[in-house]
């Protein structure tokens, strides 16, 4: 898994946008989309701090800050959202179905079965989603 | 970073007291004795569960297993004793200093600035310890 | 935003009914009706503690309290039902869309990037449904 | 409410299936099924370290395990699933209707309201369910 | 366990007052004096409505209302002194240090190893400090 | 409670450093101080993110942020270090102790007594600090 670059002269937004579409595809775009009309800064800032800054560092392959973030968002819980489109970035960045449910088993550990059996559910929902997507392309 | 091997009728328990040594150090020893008193079936869960099961597994590297464990205890924000336990394991499997204060900085984006910073805190208390400790050892 | 008066005489009940409709409206006297058979005397204590106690106390005005109420369920992050009713009583007692949208924007650097896009979507939900019952109303 | 013994050279699958068939009845069997496709060996790990190894020591009876189970989970507020299989493990453990009720209620203490709310709602919908499936059986 | 009986024409200042001191002993007096700088009003709320309305009320004895009190703290992990507290209040109202060494063991399963362990460990404290404290008695 | 305004061509970070002063006072600059050795960049995004973005937006007031941002970390729970910074902030941005008081007793009603209580106790701490400061300069 290759990092992305940090091109010369680029913005934060700039940069953020590229790792945006590489991390998080669609999903990404989506949630940027559905701010538009409520809060459109929010939208400049998470593409900003998160990707511009945040994923746009060197140091941690984006292979591992996905393994970071479906750790993190599967322990706490209530952001099943967030963790659907993690789980979507984990296969983007490089991660297979079996290392993924692999790290949402071992939050069992650390914060109870329940959070894992929510963490599996969601990540079972978006495996199905995403074979049937597949089928389509296809056939 | 090799994973442990499962060796050929080893119980839950040997294999866990094996992952637990490797993983966690003289730290996981610490934790176990201090449960001698109060729960020692506990301590038995506590190898078998967690280290003989799950960290035992094939299917993703001890190095893959630390990132997820330091990231979801920092953004869990109140387990600050076990954090520290799991930032000096990711020393012991393999992750360096940098590539786990890149992993409690991301912390920020999913869990807020407070829990990354106190995450940080933790960091830089195991990081001086085990500087100190060596010191020693080399002198 | 001036402050209900406390009566004289008036009982915590009494007190905390007429805080409840002037801050949670409709919204709140639907919660009430809804404990009516599974837990009547859970939704007296609702009235009393939180409406006839808390709210009802001078000191700090109705809409410095719902700017500390939207904030705390934004960053708990765990509690959507209730952020959406006191959203829409936060509009109830004098604070603005934007107002809102600020504080929910805010819980970005407390509680992460999840908890505030959950917060914003929970908003723009109410909001949109405030918007189409006052254009039924005009109409 | 006696407790399941523990029969001779049961093993903690053995031994934990019959738990787990005891306290959580059908909603457990189908969490079981459900991981099937995804994580079958996570499956096992359910049934062996809470039902075979913990819901079966003696020293806490079944009644008691629950009361604190929806206790915990009510507190927890953000695993509503479980929450439900737990309520109906209390009922099939012995605790009453108004015994569930109180203690959610009292979570409004410890968690606040909105986690006591939305566990009476649970309770709620978990009571009517099981008042249309003995209606049905009796019809 | 017989349950505090509501004597008639007692206010809930006074009915709640009574509870404390029988369930949550010197320690309950000590927090409610340690407020009465800063906010003497919440100790009043502390003492009315967790104990004046909810843990006066019938319905469940003490000891079940303890269960559910000690397992709920443990699994929110973040109020150490509350939790303490109750451990204590436990033990006062007939739970045995086996009975809350077993509900504090099972929270492993809802929210994680590490939050079983925090709450062991505060529990440990309880009873050396109750075992100090009745040797001196004795003594 | 006027707004700090924003100069034309001042950057983030220098943005950012100017509210971050004026609202954490030397608190926020012990904090900027302590990352320089660990993670020296956590600490530019600490200050351009936070308060370079958010905390300089118009169409809240500072007063109105810090409301916000106590209730916030006094719900989670799990930050004291953070509450304390920014009950500290909330004096210098205006609110008075009896306000900050308010604020915190009210999140008994969402994040339940025992969180509430530990607010007050950080909040005692932190008057009583001030106070002593404030003698030592007088004298």
């Amino acid at each position: 898994m290759t990092q992305h670059h940090q091109s010369v002269g680029e913005s934060r937004l700039e940069r953020g946008r590229r790792a945006l579409v590489k991390i998080d595809g669609q999903a990404g775009e989506k949630v940027v989309a559905s701010l538009a009309d409520i809060a459109p800064d929010f939208a400049t800032y998470l593409i900003e701090f998160p990707f511009g800054d945040i994923y746009s560092r060197p140091g941690l392959d984006l292979r591992a800050r996905e393994i970071a973030t479906i750790a993190a968002l599967t322990a706490m819980g209530n952001v099943a959202p967030q963790l659907k489109v993690h789980i979507e970035a984990g296969l983007n960045v490089g991660l297979s179905r079996d290392e993924i449910t692999e790290i949402i088993m071992q939050m069992a550990v650390y914060a109870g079965f329940p959070a894992a059996l929510n963490g599996l559910f969601a990540a079972k929902e978006v495996f199905a989603h995403r074979s049937a997507t597949e089928q389509e392309r296809v056939a």
